[in-house]
């Protein structure tokens, strides 16, 4: 149950429809989970999710987008390009930290495929993959994402409420010492009598230990060692903001997350990456110049898509546990779901 | 009163003795306050605040340094050399927008005298200015601090317990529609049995809406029209961190910004500027190498200090808060202490 | 004489009429002077020199912006809001370490004098002023330059050509070992068959030892001890290109540095200040959005400015050389003119 | 032939025994080169290369390292973290634009083998993978690189004089409209009179056109249509320079590139990794602080390690080409190596 079906209330903003990144008009959000027993103490729990910007082909329709790392012992590609460009050209892949290769192979294959001219008579194509360690519960060393992963998880890609929880890239990760994994919320606020604007986070959650929860009545001492894991973001919205807005938003993301809970461990890979769909921008050059309309940053409508971005990362996050199920994993260890004492303290 | 005077608790770590950057041996810090009712419109509500990164002359013993922008609406000065050779080589000043040249002038002149030798024989020094914007209360055109302010307000450090609120550079800034100030706070953590590091934390508070703000239980709208605001933040550490160690400190100051409620507005200058004082780094060249201690990053009392900055960033807000008294200004404006019934809900 | 005038001939792109930064129509430029015999030892050689945008109120109007720190050993104001929002909203000033406070000072009070708004009704304003340091012939820590002069070198400014050498900030400057200071080049590209674009760069030339000097053929030893020395670039253009686009162009001013034979010394403050003309945005809202018109990045003319860079930043900084007469300066030092053996393998 | 053997002569530092990055003790670099024909169409022009930092195992004993993105129009993957925390604890592998995934999975694939405990009982790995789009004359669609070529590049490495030009990840690159590949230089400067530090360079080289090339005499119009290109710089060293340190002297790579040309076309992924196996920094904790010996930046050396970045890139450049053999590749292209005439006015 999500955090606003529970009644769980976050931060004043209203939540959009599905209260997910799809309320996003455009974007598309897919999963491939893989659970199996290898043997006693191996175990696959991990996926892969795809989310994408819009309907379109997103090399031939790209989208402004930045990104920001707010600690980045991670392994996210694709970043270099975006933060020249301000450009994202291709689906989001989020995985496990041991399968980003495969992954992003794999999605260059699909856009290969979808773009004949790529490589042939035109330029390169970025490709984005952000990942969390899931070694905890599954056997990373196994390496069980495979190219065909990613492109299946593309295309299984739809506007729908987004399953969260323990699937697709959150299906092995765990988030305050529970099972965390995919979860969303959206915000929508308004520009003026007419035109409101939605911001939508999806993350993968892997990060904290049990009694830096926030609303964590209990108390109790986390005594499992694993990692420092990590949280990846992705943030997405239709009002039209430059890239450099984009990273503005971005920013914003540290305090939902510090408001949970979080204090950003060392070894803890924090990343955003941000867009909008408000307008797309085309591979194909029709002229030299690009006509574009950019909200200004002193109108409030700003500072309420920075709230909104507070709050919506702090919502995803709790989906995440709240819509999380217990799930075992490699080597007998067991991730809770977030016990019943502590959803009653939220609600 | 401090919150930990008030009995009110923020966060799980220790305090330090005075729960205050002077925690921080060494660190040093003086006001200059002005206050003066030049006529029926126009008020003088400003000042200076000091931070000296350590006893001794900041020039020929130089501290490692790090600056983290959260908000760049901000006319800070001396980044630039802070984020080449991250180092700190002069008192930080704090003081209103409209007077940071004359700040800057009368620091330099105060290290000029005391280093007969810059600008002559040796090379130039950087002076580190930051600044909110007072001009609620503050006639700031009136550009009423001078260099030589900024002279007395060095001399006036001590390494005391800091006096706090409406004083010095606070003594016109507004935070949470209240009045705010300068405030402070430290945690104390552990590194082994017989060594533990303290951060220290010292706030410019200018930020913040009446309804932002978590504690408020009476949530009343904030009518006021006043720009966006902002927030100085002075990160202080005996704990060997380097250069970049000191960024990611400086990076968990959000954490704590936000769980307070600030969703840090689009025209704010959030600003941290952050040294250790565990050893300096001399401006004479004995030989062409240093050699330096430097925590290893793996090490848990990292992500301890990473909780400390974020506790001590959250306290010091509320401890300029809980400390500045009511301050009228400009156009008969008044800025209101923290009403008593929100303390009663902190307690 | 200019290298143009001179027939030395930098790069392959056509030169704007005045080979000048004011080539960028409506960019005007202004120096005060001070040139002093104090006694003996003590010498003032030193100035301002004041960079308006457009011929309007640069708070007014503003102007898309970045910055471009190749090395951070300097002192330059402004950078953390140009960096935030990608806007100048005020001249950009050049004057010499010792005096950065006073010029802060001074330009912000024109400033205040032509927008009563400021500090009042609106927000704050944003000063941008760069520095080298000239204390080998300038006796700097006599600090000559005062706040008024910062103001009439504003006043001064204009769309002429303008004068270089040792004049404004670039008095008491020296470059390659040689009388360096003020200097100036433009480019021009087409666009399409109606339209050019033009690139200015202004330089004030502080860095580098004789044997440096790419068109050196004298290869005689540089045995005058001096600090390593500076240089500010400031970029010019009336391509219609955003702050993003424009630190791109930004970073293309260290191929033209290489070239004439900088290998960035450590302590060389070597800083770009990078602006665009083509529109403007207004301070003072009429609705919420901004319709902006932004050259693609893969139009060919991308390319072409940022060669048109490198060859006005390489071409600038020789014309600053050209352009400076033998200056005599503090403890009777002398900075010769570029030499004629020198200025003749040139041609 | 390399240039110092064919007697050209590029800047005035002392070249190291091979001029190559090999002369940095410890650094070891190995190449898989793929040539074949597929069809009348299409054809296999690429590889891999493989540059590891010391002789040991890179996981287990890491070493400081940097980054510095010129221009992001590329996809190198593991900046992220070595830009948190300033370690390299991998090999570099270079490659084609298509290929980065499988060659990041190999080289995870091959660090797993030789490290059980990733991703088991410690934490995850960051690979670091760079590319150039060599699509002119390879058939980059086929993705011919697989993850096994990663590993038989690594397990290739030595610590010989590299081999050069048209090999392993330069096999199916151009440079100035002639065949480039991979160049080596190397600078040797004075620390004190017992020690002497080197910095070497190793290029994949794949940009500009013809009439770019400083040292073109021929001055022809460079008609082929192709994309921009890129150019990847390893830079080691074994002065015992920090992380941050390491950035600085990767910021003088673009006066190299600069010099023999580049003016950083838009489409360029011109990128800069940078290691110092002066001193290792261990995986295994042994206790919580390391000791560690860095240069002053005030020493001399400094400025003379700086150079030796700028004369070493340039010349890596010109041994890339120097190196390289006239190339077939697809669609009947033909990349020739650099004329006689132009190399005869080198001389």
């Amino acid at each position: 149950m999500k955090a606003s079906v529970a009644g769980i209330k976050i931060g004043s903003l209203k939540t959009g429809e599905k209260n997910c990144i799809t309320d996003v008009k455009g974007v598309r959000v897919g999963h491939v989970t893989l659970k199996e027993n290898v043997n006693a103490d191996e175990c696959i729990r991990t996926g892969v999710t795809a989310i994408l910007p819009h309907s379109g082909n997103p090399f031939k329709e790209k989208v402004p987008a930045a990104s920001y790392v707010i600690n980045g012992f991670g392994k996210t590609t694709g970043l270099v390009q975006i933060d020249e460009l301000g450009l994202l050209e291709s689906p989001i892949l989020l995985t496990n930290t041991f399968c980003v290769g495969n992954v992003l192979q794999g999605s260059l294959q699909y856009m290969l495929q979808e773009n004949p001219e790529i490589g042939d008579t035109t330029s390169s194509i970025n490709i984005v993959v952000g990942e969390c360690n899931d070694s905890y519960l599954n056997t990373a060393r196994l390496m069980a994402v495979t190219p065909e992963h990613a492109i299946e998880a593309i295309k299984a890609a739809s506007g729908d409420k987004v399953q969260e929880g323990a699937v697709g890239a959150g299906t092995g990760t765990m988030c305050f010492g529970y099972k965390g994994g995919i979860g969303c919320a959206s915000r929508v606020v308004p520009f003026n009598e007419n035109e409101t604007y939605t911001v939508g986070i999806l993350v993968q959650s892997n990060f904290g230990k049990k009694d830096e929860f926030y609303f964590d009545i209990i108390k109790q001492e986390d005594k499992m060692e694993r990692p420092d894991g990590s949280i990846m973001m992705i943030l997405a919205t239709d009002a039209p903001v430059s890239d450099r807005q984009l990273k503005r938003l971005a920013k914003r993301c540290p305090i939902g997350l510090g408001r949970i809970g979080s204090n950003i461990h060392h070894g803890s890979g924090d990343v955003v990456v941000a867009f909008s769909n408000a307008a797309t921008i085309p591979h194909d050059q029709k002229n030299g110049k690009e006509n574009v309309h950019v909200l200004r940053e002193d109108h409030p409508v700003m500072s309420l898509l920075f709230q909104a971005v507070a709050e919506a990362t702090e919502e995803a996050i709790l989906n995440s546990l709240l819509q999380a199920e217990t799930t075992s994993g490699r080597m007998g260890r067991v991730a809770e779901r977030l016990p019943e004492n502590i959803i009653n303290v939220l609600k």
